[in-house]
């Protein structure tokens, strides 16, 4: 299902019992959770990175923000916001955000699993050394109530561009909102949902296991995928020229165009991860996951290494995207 | 100057002197004008095919107006309406159209010259056996006065898309009246400037010499093409990547597209002759031409060969395109 589950995701929710929750905390104990954390995970054998966003670029938090590495709460904070990044980025330790720590991993396609496993590893390599704040009865305590209990959101990327096309994307919202799950804009909460991309995630964290909740995710998004597998289809029986120019266009556009806005972007890579998905296009939907964020306006900036007008941007989008096609992979 | 002039052509009007004038004309003497016309050029060493306009399919007759081998108007005939074509389709010899002969000849650029040598060489055979309708005061006699005198029309055909861009096509037509010249549409009199092509034509035909109506269009389309030259080195100049962006989107259109009506080509179409000429686009100007006809309505069911429904026509227009522009010629 990994050519319309574009990417699994988890984060777990954590505050250390000895310290105050975020709204109580001082800057030294920001501190301390920092130091703490790291410090309890040294000896990880894989190399991790820290980036404290005090002092970053504003370019670079937003270049992380694109990769799904931090929220853009986190780019609120203003006492030791930070995250530890691994080196293939399938996990960032959100710390000092809502929450003393925000455990995330990630895994493309619809390995949920494996996202659950990365996520869980990094809380028992901690937990072997610290304490979580934690109640028999309500489970893991968070800052926020909503995130109490398990604390964890396991979410799933989905590109549905049938389902948005024949307008089927509230009735799928109403599917999800009857099994505790929602479904958001890719940049999560309050985002558009650009590209047809939506992320499905669970909504309550109390009351069911954390493989009750990666489970219900995992079944809705199967179930959410054949159905717009059966709108595909049913696009193509009724007109397949159409669906191939429009799939087409949108290549040879990106192929092409030599000044292209993020917002027109979207559109394409939409087409061209469909195209892809239907082996229709010459390329593979694996590789379109790369091209998505490398367009994001502060990765297109950071690429470039240089400060760029909006205009300069949209042409340097388009020599990274050529660039990512070239030669139909 | 061929990469803005696309082509050249001249037509001689011409009535036999003992044939009535089409209006008073009989079935007899149309068939009678036919004949001494096939006979009297029965020996000329190129291959020719006579094509009588009665029992032709209408496809076939909307592609030779395409090809500009006919006029619109010599499908409007009833008695004897026929042309002859030379093998290259670079004469085309009109017969019971508004006059007994309309003598075509085409030259792809702006060689003029050689469109008059060859419509006068085709006279020449025809007057050593034949005799025109003449008056010593007013030249050749013609059906319409407005053709009297030289009976020649010599038009060039412009792509002038920046000039269209940035709306000096009234200027120009301005220019072009000041010295007894017309510009005209792609199709002649009353037709669009679909693809921002245009054809410039002497207006009178009384009153000045062959030479000097060809030199006048001649030297009039040069300045066109001139001023033209000048207002891309501009756009080229104001904003590069904006100019190879339009450029290239079209291209990528073109040669992706799977369904594509024959408006939306003659957009593209302008944008890759262009890019051809400048020497942006992997195609070479001359190759444009032959695209331009091939993708016209007529010629797209020909080359099925076989009926289409419009949004058929429109799919295989693409097959078309994208053949002519495999591997950038």
């Amino acid at each position: 299902m990994s050519d319309i589950i574009v990417s699994s995701r988890v984060r777990l929710a954590r505050n250390y019992e000895d310290l105050p929750f975020r709204g109580k905390i001082s800057a030294a104990q920001c501190e301390e959770c920092v130091n703490r954390t790291l410090s309890a995970l040294r000896d990880l054998p894989e190399a991790y990175t820290y980036l404290p966003m005090e002092g970053m670029e504003e370019n670079e938090k937003q270049a992380l923000v694109e990769s799904h590495l931090v929220s853009p709460d986190l780019l609120k904070e203003e006492m030791g916001a930070a995250v530890l990044v691994r080196g293939d980025e399938r996990i960032a330790l959100m710390m000092n955000e809502e929450d003393h720590l925000r455990i995330q991993a990630f895994a493309p396609g619809d390995d949920l699993k494996e996202a659950v496993q990365g996520a869980f590893s990094i809380e028992d390599t901690l937990q072997k050394k610290l304490s979580f704040a934690f109640d028999p009865q309500l489970g893991y305590l968070t800052a926020c109530p909503t995130n109490t209990g398990t604390g964890m959101r396991a979410s799933m990327m989905l590109h549905l561009p049938m389902l948005t096309l024949f307008k089927q994307m509230g009735k799928v919202g109403q599917l999800a909102a009857k099994v505790g799950l929602t479904i958001r804009g890719i940049y999560g909460e309050g985002s558009e949902a650009q590209g047809n991309l939506y992320q499905l995630s669970n909504q309550v964290t109390l009351g069911r296991t954390e493989e009750e909740l990666a489970q219900a995710v995992t079944a809705t998004a199967l179930q959410m995928a054949e159905m717009e597998r059966v709108f595909r289809k049913r696009a193509w029986e009724k007109d397949r020229v159409a669906f191939e120019d429009q799939l087409f266009r949108s290549y040879g556009l990106l192929t092409n165009a030599r000044r292209m806005n993020v917002k027109e972007f979207m559109v394409h890579w939409s087409n061209l991860r469909l195209g892809a998905a239907m082996e229709k296009l010459p390329v593979s939907y694996e590789s379109t996951l790369s091209l998505l964020t490398a367009a994001q306006p502060a990765h297109v900036l950071k690429a470039a290494g240089a400060a760029l007008s909006e205009k300069e941007q949209d042409a340097y989008r388009c020599e990274i995207i050529r660039s990512a096609l070239q030669g139909g992979n």
